[in-house]
């Protein structure tokens, strides 16, 4: 089973159409990649204050059902290994209450050295193995 | 020429990574789109208050350059049809200094209205003119 | 025993400093009203819909302690009466673990109705008694 | 005359009320306090990344009049010495249309060195002479 981090919606977060603003489902995703990383002892913070930094290279987000105020809703992270160096997220945000996809979305990244190199930390390494988009 | 608007990087919008944060670029899209669609005397948050939603269907961004404290930079938009009801904004922003590409983006779209149907304003349908991606 | 309301820190609340961004604690303290007032059966979004607006008047905001990515806090919020048609929010957010004060506010709000003129609904008479600052 | 930053309201920064969130007017206000710091010679990144932070240790924000998707907008800045260590901004916001006053605010703030004990920069020194508030 995939790691499922569930949240809820702000009022802040929705806009003067009244549902989530777009952007706010890529903060969504970013913090629900960072806990996943976290379930796996990979501390994006902390890496960014060694000088490790992981970023995002592409993102692909498929906006299917509006969020609106008070809306619960989790958010399904499922690793992907792209190539030696490169790893993606396969995200999906479901609505809590009838469990319908709101947003699929797909994050491609990489790590970068101290003097902006990439490379392959051995904690990538192990989390993302070997799959299939 | 392109619609172009100029915009500089805001402190308030970098992370803990020191560089713009990834989701504020979609704000940055989300900006330029909405001016420019003003500059064709289409106004969104008109539009919103008379119950017609011009939706977001899919993003597709690409990071290349990372954006940093006090960067100016300027967001390009070209409208695309893409079908009877579709259309899609290609946008890339670009550092103003060097005019390195930062961010290369499509986002499609839609326009819904009170009964939440696919429509096509009249207003979409004179800007956004046949076109190829 | 007043309100209380369960968060954590995202790493995308996080500015450069490395540090949650303070106009990120308004957004928390928003958020906390919000659940604090549909605790008490009373829906922001709702009223919104219906044109009864409550709005804010004034924010004090004593910053004490800086939280940073993956602190745990919890935001205590406790209504107050300030006059026939105003009323306050003392709220005051602490670090989870070591119950250290980090932010004390005071956030004083009106209502106000369709036609822009301050009111009184029943439901924040209810809830807002006379009390002391 | 006081500095002044020019400034427009985004789409994306209004809520589900249709006005600007109260806590974008936070960003607005530190924006503007960077850019004055800026022209001063002192650079809030830089700073920061001289592991030099200049925190906000309390915010008086009175909320004048709503600012709504579209308005233009000013944020005028003015200096105030508090004490030996600690400063204040006095800022406002108007509208422009109508010069209305939008927002009345008061921040005061400290220089914090490296090891997290406050002091005094000569540039904040030279910048922040004696006033009243």
């Amino acid at each position: 089973m995939p790691f499922r981090l569930e949240m809820k919606v702000r009022d802040y977060e929705c806009d003067l159409q009244g549902i989530v603003n777009n952007s706010v489902y890529s903060n969504y995703l970013e913090h629900a990649r960072h806990e996943f990383l976290h379930a796996q002892n990979i501390d994006f913070a902390q890496l960014a204050a060694e000088q490790i930094h992981l970023v995002v290279l592409r993102s692909e987000i498929d906006f299917k059902v509006s969020l609106v105020p008070g809306d619960h809703f989790y958010v399904e992270v499922v690793p992907v290994r792209l190539s030696r160096l490169k790893f993606a997220f396969k995200q999906r945000i479901f609505r809590r209450q009838d469990n319908k996809l709101a947003i699929d979305a797909l994050v491609t990244g990489v790590a970068i050295d101290a003097r902006g190199r990439p490379f392959l930390p051995a904690d990538i390494d192990r989390v993302f193995t070997a799959g299939t988009v």
